[in-house]
C-alpha cells in the first residue's frame, strides 16, 4: 500500500464530522514535525487549526485544507461503514475521500518527498490545516489568516486541496471564487382584512415590481475568468395563514454570487437604488460571506498546470464557478492561489470515493508544484 | 323591562360560542309555535338550524339570522362577564348583544306584535335561523337554503338581522354584497443551488412579474352599487430557509372581493390568460366563497328605509362595503334581500355592546317593514 492511501485510511477511519477533529490534525502533525516544520496549534472555540512553516525565506507556498468531513447521512445507505476506510473494486470509501482526506494525505507524501530529495530547498513550505471548513467557518481558516497577516507572513503561492475535478482528475482547477453577498429584505406594508382594500398596503404587491426590476437587471457582463453576477431569491415569505388577511410586510432572502466585475458595495448601492426607485418602505440587511478573487494566468497556474499535465495527462482548465471555499478568507494574504484535487462527483454523498489510481498521482502533482516553484 | 331586551337577555345568557346553539333556538321557537308558525328543525352534523313559516301565500317575507357567537377573547379583559348581560349607563353589554342576539330578539317581538295586530295578515312570515354563521358556513343556511330550493320555496322579501349600521342606528344597510373567489396558486422551477443559476428556474423570479401584471390589472370600474373589484395576494410562500437553495416552487394565495361587474368565470379566465401570457408551469385551483348578490332600490329597500325613517328619523344610506354574509346564500332562492341591524363597532370584540335605547326602535323597524310588506 501507498504511503498516501495509508495515511488518508488513517484520516478517513477518524470520525471527524465538523468541527471535531478527532486527533486528524495531530496525526499530520507527528509527520510534519520530523522535517523540521514548525507547528503552531490554533484551537478558537471548539475548532482545531494549525499553522506550519518549514523554512524562514521566501517565496513562502502554502497547502491548505480541513480534517472535518460533513455528516454521513443515513449510515445503512451506505455500501461499507463510512468511517472504515474500504477498498473495493478500485476505489477506496470513506466520508471525507475526496472532500479532503485524500488531498492531505498527499501534502504530506508530497512533502515528504520533496524534502527528502531538496533537505535544502529554497523558500519555505506552510500548511494551513482546520478543522471548520464545512461548518459555520467562523473559527477556523478566517482566523489562522488574521493571525498571519497581523504579522505580515504574506504568501506567494497557496494550494487548497479541495476536490476540484469534474470528469477526470485535473480538468479542472480553480484559479478564483465569485463572491458571496446576501441580503435579508423586509418590505413593509400595512396590515388589514382582505374585504377593506382601501385600508391596506400589501406589501407582496409593493415588492412585486422591484422583484422584476431586479431580475432584469444585468448586474455585469462578468469578465474573462468569470461568468456575469447573478442575483437569486432563496426565500420569499408574507402572511400568516390567514386567507382574508393581508400580510403588514413580506421578508425576501437574497444572494449575490458576484465576479470581480463588480465590488459588494457597488452591487448594494444599486438594489437600494431600485428599492428606493420603487418608493418601498424597507429594512435590509447585508452579509458579504466573501469577496471574489481571482490569481490570473502566472507562475502558480503554470506550475500546477504542468504538474497535473506531467502526473495525470490531462490539460486542466481553469474555472471559477461553484460554491465558495476557505480560500475566500486565504486570498486576502495571498499573491497567488489555486484550488486543486479530486473528483467531486461524489461529495457530501453517500459512498464517497476516490479511484485508488489517481491518489499517487495527486501526490505526485503536488510534489512537482512545489519543485517548480521552489527552485 | 320591554320584551325584546328581556328575549336578547335570555339569549346573550347561553353560551352559544360557534356552533352550539345552547337551546337559544329552542327558546325562539317556543315564542313562534304560539303565533301558528310551523317550525322544521334542520340538524346537519353538529349545527343546529331551523326553518318557521306563518302563512301560506305569498309573499313571504323571511327574517334571517343565527344563534352562534364568536370566541370571547381574554375573559378577565372584559368589563363585564360576557355571558352575563349586563346594562351599565345605558348599554347592554354581552357577546352577542350586536351580533346578532338583540336582532333575534327583535325579530321575535315584532313579529309578536304585528301578528296581534294583523292576526290575518295576507302572505307568510318565515324564519331561517342557524347556529354556523361565524363559523365555517358549511352546514348552515346553506343546506337550509338548499332544502328550501328543492321544493321551490321562494322568498319574496328577506331581511338579515346582521349588524349593518356604522354611526348610529339605522345610517347604513347592505342592498348585497360582493362576491369572494379565492385562488391557490403554486408556481414551478427547477430547485437547485444558488451558485449555479444556470441549472435553476426560480418560481419566485418567474411569479413576480404576473404578480406585477395582477396588481395593474383594473377588473373591473365597478357600478352605481358595487366598489371595483379587488384582488389581492394573502400569503406567498417559497424557500425552505435555507439561504444557498433556490426553491423549487412558491405558493401564493389570492383572492377577489368582486362587483356584479365581473364574474367568477371572467376573473378565473383572465388570471389564467395572465399566468399564461407569462408562460408559467402552475397549478391553480379555486373555491369560491360566494357570488356578489345584489337588491337595487325597489319594495324591499323602500319599505325599510322608511321604516327606519320613522323608527330612528335618520335615512339609511345603501351599501355593499364589508365581508361576506349568509346573505350569499339565500340570495340565491330570494328575489330581494336587505340586511340591517344594530352598530358594527363592537362586534367580535371586548365588551360587545348595544346601547339600550336603540332596541325598541329596532324592533319597531322590523315591524314596521311587516306592515308595510304584508298588507
Ligand atoms: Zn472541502
Ligand atoms: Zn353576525
Amino acid at each position: 500500500m501507498s504511503k498516501t492511501l495509508e495515511l488518508a485510511k488513517d484520516l478517513i477511519a477518524r470520525r471527524s464530522v465538523t468541527p471535531d477533529d478527532q486527533g486528524c490534525q495531530e496525526l499530520l502533525i507527528s509527520r510534519l514535525e520530523p522535517l523540521g516544520f514548525k507547528i503552531e496549534r490554533m484551537r478558537f472555540g471548539d475548532v482545531d487549526n494549525f499553522y506550519a512553516r518549514r523554512g524562514t525565506s521566501g517565496p513562502l507556498l502554502v497547502f491548505a485544507g480541513h480534517t472535518d468531513v460533513v455528516p454521513t447521512g443515513p449510515v445503512e445507505q451506505w455500501h461499507t461503514p463510512p468511517f472504515e476506510p474500504t477498498i473495493k473494486d478500485g476505489m477506496l470509501y470513506g466520508r471525507g475521500a475526496a472532500d479532503m482526506k485524500t488531498s492531505l494525505a498527499a501534502f504530506i507524501t508530497a512533502i515528504e518527498a520533496f524534502v527528502a530529495d531538496h533537505p535544502e530547498h529554497p523558500g519555505s513550505i506552510g500548511l494551513i490545516i482546520t478543522s471548520d471548513e464545512e461548518g459555520i467557518a467562523v473559527n477556523g481558516t478566517v482566523k489562522v489568516v488574521e493571525i498571519l497577516k497581523a504579522r505580515n507572513e504574506l504568501i506567494d503561492f497557496c494550494i487548497v486541496g479541495e476536490p476540484t475535478s469534474s470528469k477526470v482528475v485535473g480538468d479542472m482547477i480553480k484559479n478564483g471564487r465569485r463572491g458571496s453577498l446576501s441580503g435579508r429584505l423586509t418590505v413593509k406594508g400595512i396590515q388589514g382584512h382582505i374585504a377593506y382594500p382601501h385600508l391596506v398596503k400589501n406589501p407582496i404587491h409593493l415588492a412585486a415590481p422591484a422583484i422584476k426590476d431586479m431580475v432584469e437587471t444585468v448586474w455585469d457582463e462578468g469578465n474573462a475568468y468569470f461568468p456575469p453576477t447573478s442575483w437569486q431569491i432563496s426565500n420569499m415569505h408574507g402572511g400568516t395563514g390567514a386567507t382574508n388577511v393581508v400580510p403588514g410586510e413580506v421578508e425576501i432572502l437574497f444572494n449575490f454570487r458576484f465576479s470581480t466585475a463588480s465590488t459588494a458595495d457597488s452591487l448594494k448601492q444599486r438594489v437600494h437604488a431600485i428599492l428606493d426607485k420603487h418608493e418601498l418602505d424597507y429594512t435590509l440587511t447585508w452579509e458579504l460571506s466573501g469577496n471574489p478573487f481571482l490569481t490570473p494566468k502566472g507562475s502558480l497556474v503554470t506550475a500546477i498546470s504542468a504538474a497535473i499535465e506531467q502526473a495525470f495527462g490531462v490539460t486542466p482548465e481553469l474555472s471559477t464557478s461553484g460554491g465558495t471555499s476557505d480560500g475566500r478568507f486565504i486570498a486576502d494574504i495571498a499573491d497567488q492561489i489555486v484550488e486543486f484535487g479530486p473528483l467531486n462527483a461524489t461529495i457530501h454523498k453517500l459512498n464517497e470515493c476516490v479511484a485508488v489510481a489517481d491518489i499517487e498521482p495527486l501526490q505526485h502533482a503536488y510534489k512537482l508544484t512545489l519543485e517548480a516553484l521552489l527552485k
